[in-house]
């Protein structure tokens, strides 16, 4: 007799990220690295803090699957969506066998907003070095996500999706300071920064501040794109 | 009533990369990026080339299923096997609903002897640049391992796993130009290299070639993965 093939549920879940950084709307928040999650109704792990994310519908693709479930548990909108990881241990849910098709999301901060009458009206921003501990195998699914975005950041310009379109210098650096979890040197990183040649000066300064307003910069998405397609790295 | 859930079987798919070399037992081999193939038995796509696969059994894990299908597929010994992508789009498969779990997985030179009393009597290495179109949607599969082959080959030191443990800089420069498809100035790849730190030079030298041998060297996992933990990058 043929071993017995294993027949699974498939479910999404959804890392997402966001940055908190005391920009002028929000001046006193600290800056730190923000997730986005959900509280559970149901068993199993009722009342635990989950990632955002549900079952697969019949005829559905992974990726449609998650930004379907991303706008009905929260209505974040996001800037950036990539498959993280498939995590299928067999015995990861009491349930039986599910897979967990999992993705890394990342949302500018004027998208933090949560939508109010989704399913999840526990849905919440928690700062990731508080996280409590999350139902299924969510914590690792978290660790793996936190893991490629700190491998990412310094050679895809994937950071620019956690900023407002137009940042300062400032912000970038703190910006890579909460991911990384160090200190830069202000001169050293913006002569980097620049280097890279992707940074374009929109000519306007930020408003709204006592003096000496910054320079409000975009990521020249466009450049890079064609660049990369000569062989060009992002390093930062 | 609620949306039909989907229902999958599960499968792995392995994109199994090897370097052929002209390497001192086949001096007069081409330079070229291989993939490891096996033709298909059974319908669907019967007799048509396939990534080696198959599908999850009942309660076991999916890098497990992927290491056993290797075995029974083909034989190969991995130096590096990690998860690349879940393809799951609905109709993926004529049989119904199959996620496919896709991984790449690294091969030295010397372990490119495939097993002869395997199931799939029919598995070889076939050139990259000339890989006929594959069953189902390997094409893809296959396409999404080389891009992350190349993209991480400059960043992490996976290269290695590919050669013999012991090597010459002139193989490795070969390494990279087969898989990058780019013609590298041999001073600044071997400066380059050396830089790392990584290196060590084992002493002996290569045997069995006429004059002037070259120095072998072995790459140093272990202080690798110290200086990782301390915010270290691999760049070449």
């Amino acid at each position: 007799m043929a071993p017995e093939r294993a027949t699974a549920q498939v479910a999404v879940d959804c890392v997402v990220f966001g940055v908190q950084l005391a920009l002028p709307d929000h001046p006193d928040a600290d800056d730190r690295l923000m997730v986005l999650l959900v509280e559970r109704g149901p068993a199993p792990f009722a009342g635990r803090m989950a990632l955002p994310g549900g079952f697969v519908l019949a005829g559905e693709g992974l990726k449609a699957a998650a930004e379907r479930e991303l706008v009905e548990e929260t209505g974040v909108k996001l800037t950036y969506l990539e498959q993280l990881y498939t995590f299928g241990a067999p015995a990861r849910d009491p349930r039986g066998r599910v897979l967990s098709v999992a993705w890394m999301a990342l949302v500018r901060p004027s998208a933090h907003q949560l939508a109010p009458d989704t399913d999840a009206a526990d849905a919440r921003w928690v700062p990731v070095a508080e996280a409590p501990p999350l139902a299924f195998d969510h914590d690792t699914i978290l660790a793996t996500a936190l893991e490629r975005l700190r491998g990412k950041v310094r050679w895809q310009p994937i950071g620019f999706d956690l900023l407002p379109p137009r940042f300062t210098l400032t912000w970038l650096q703190r910006l890579y300071e909460v991911i990384l979890e160090q200190t830069f040197d202000k001169r050293n990183f913006r002569r980097k920064v620049l280097k890279t040649g992707l940074l374009v000066d929109t000519g306007d300064r930020l408003t709204g501040v006592p003096h000496k307003p910054p320079a409000l910069y975009a990521f020249d998405r466009d450049r890079y794109e064609r660049l990369q397609t000569s062989g060009f790295s992002f390093e930062l």
